[in-house]
């Protein structure tokens, strides 16, 4: 929930100017997203997403993003597209700060997660990344192994206000990770971040995939294991086998995944819950108070990693091989 | 800023069949509007604000709020109109609080007000105000003298921790208000909050009012004090008395001020002052660091009360006679 920059109109009018959208009719900050300044802007010509980028996201990695956005939609997945100005540029700057128009999307992200919302998005899912393919730009996961111990290193003297015994397994769990590690599975760009707030529905219809600032290089099973953690627990953080078994069986109508993939299941869902406990906690232990923005509960995923810890066949997950 | 209700699509789609509007395509939070929960709405048939209402509405006042917007639309006055169900009802439950539906309105409120801003301000300030004469509701300020003595008791105690001898200046200025408080000038409804937030412009014409869950029976030219306050001191607190000359000026093209209103505003403008000052203290000695607003300045309005304590005659707001 955030607005960090407030775009004064006069500013918004020369920016626009830029675009063959017309004038701005309406501009209002949208109450989503935690790491920019997001938009609803209407002009003469339709409805949009103005972007401002703020913390978080490196400058240098917008264009990776954008043309992500634009490589996808061209394959025909519904996201948002950014919208290129008279001069083809999609990314330019609006009080001082990268910015970008995106089309807007229609739908809702769910709220509360159904069966049939999880068979969509594993379906949705594997399309995304086939539609990567032939996608040229790379961009390397800072948030996985060496992220994680750096997050680690930095948040492990004061972890165990959040809960006592957290460092000491959270010190555990990385050097399991760091030795058990995969390699050599499917990879190529993934969303990475692909929590139900991302994801929009019409009715019980997948409509569309938001917010790739996230994406990164590497394996598509990562990302599956991201999506098996955002979708298939409760809220008493019980895991839901009817839900992954609807997701990954979806999946894999639309992408295979070999046997290296289905036996890593658990080591990835383990790293996944490890890389969002991380982060929550981070942000935990370095809230201001003043900011705009809750923190999320990092012990959620502290329940999830333990769950997967206990998993050793992908048969856990209500898979039949 | 602030959605402090997050609507469930489910919930949201049984409110929905209340009314005649379609499914809903989308709806997202808007981070505008500090006391309650605003989204964006679109449906099938168009573009929407779904409010739920929170905190400092009381209830009982929202058949008045609804009642007037639905008045002013109906004199032509540009400003959110409810939609009203199928039942006829504008009012209803959603997420277990009083929710309602109005019209979405075009344009964005000026962050860096112009002259412009504040001629056009004035002329619809008196449209306003002609528009209300036979609304037949009733709804006291409860942010007048009475409200503002409430206020100071509550703060006087920690009022000298935002500024040094504040106590004693706010106790001095409630003296004095309640004894030179004029009587039996012209009143009606007013909108009594039109800050620049709450008018939208589209290029340099007004293009509506919103946000009437302030608006209570008043005096007419309290309203034009509350403005002057809010629209005509710059930045550092002076005096823009070019500003005023054309809030004031366009104002009483459209609604005359007769000799009795012109004396009393600098102690209307005063006791506007006092009430945002004091409505601002509050807020800032009861804020809790989790909540997700930001506090405003109550200094802002102490420097905007000593001013006008220094103007014996209406003359220094720009007025001729």
């Amino acid at each position: 929930m955030a607005v960090y920059t407030d775009v004064p109109d006069d500013e918004l009018k020369i920016f626009l100017a830029e675009y063959a959208l017309g004038e701005p009719v309406s501009c209002k900050g949208i109450a989503e997203g935690v790491e920019n300044s997001n938009y609803l802007l209407r002009t003469e010509r339709g409805t949009y997403i103005l972007t401002l980028y703020e913390r978080r996201v490196t400058p240098a990695d917008l264009p990776f993003f954008l043309g992500l956005m634009d490589h996808l939609a061209g394959k025909g997945i519904a996201c948002p597209v950014p919208i290129h100005g008279r001069d083809g540029k999609a990314l330019r700057l609006l009080c001082g700060k990268p910015a970008a128009i995106v089309s807007f999307l229609d739908g809702m992200w769910p709220r509360r997660i159904g069966t049939v919302h999880c068979a969509e998005l594993g379906a949705s899912l594997a399309r995304l990344h086939q539609a990567v393919g032939d996608f040229p730009m790379v961009r390397a996961n800072d948030l996985s192994l060496a992220g994680w111990r750096r997050l680690y290193e930095s948040c492990k003297g004061r972890a165990d206000e959040v809960q006592k015994g957290l460092a000491e397994e959270l010190e555990r769990e990385l050097r399991a990770l760091e030795g058990a590690w995969p390699q050599g599975l499917p990879q190529g760009v993934i969303h990475a971040d692909l929590f139900p707030d991302n994801v929009f529905f019409r009715g019980d219809a997948l409509s569309g995939l938001i917010d790739f600032y996230f994406a990164c290089n590497d394996f598509f099973a990562y990302d599956v294991a991201v999506c098996l953690n955002a979708w298939c627990f409760e809220a008493d953080n019980s895991f839901n086998v009817t839900k992954a078994k609807l997701l990954l069986g979806h999946y894999r109508t639309g992408r295979a995944l070999n046997a290296a993939e289905l036996a890593a299941l658990p080591i990835l869902a383990r790293g996944s819950a490890l890389r969002f406990l991380l982060t929550r906690l981070y942000d935990r232990l370095h809230h201001t108070p003043g900011a705009l923005v809750r923190p999320k509960d990092p012990l959620e995923y502290l329940a999830k990693l333990r769950f997967h810890r206990g998993i050793t066949q992908s048969s856990a997950y209500g898979l039949d091989s």
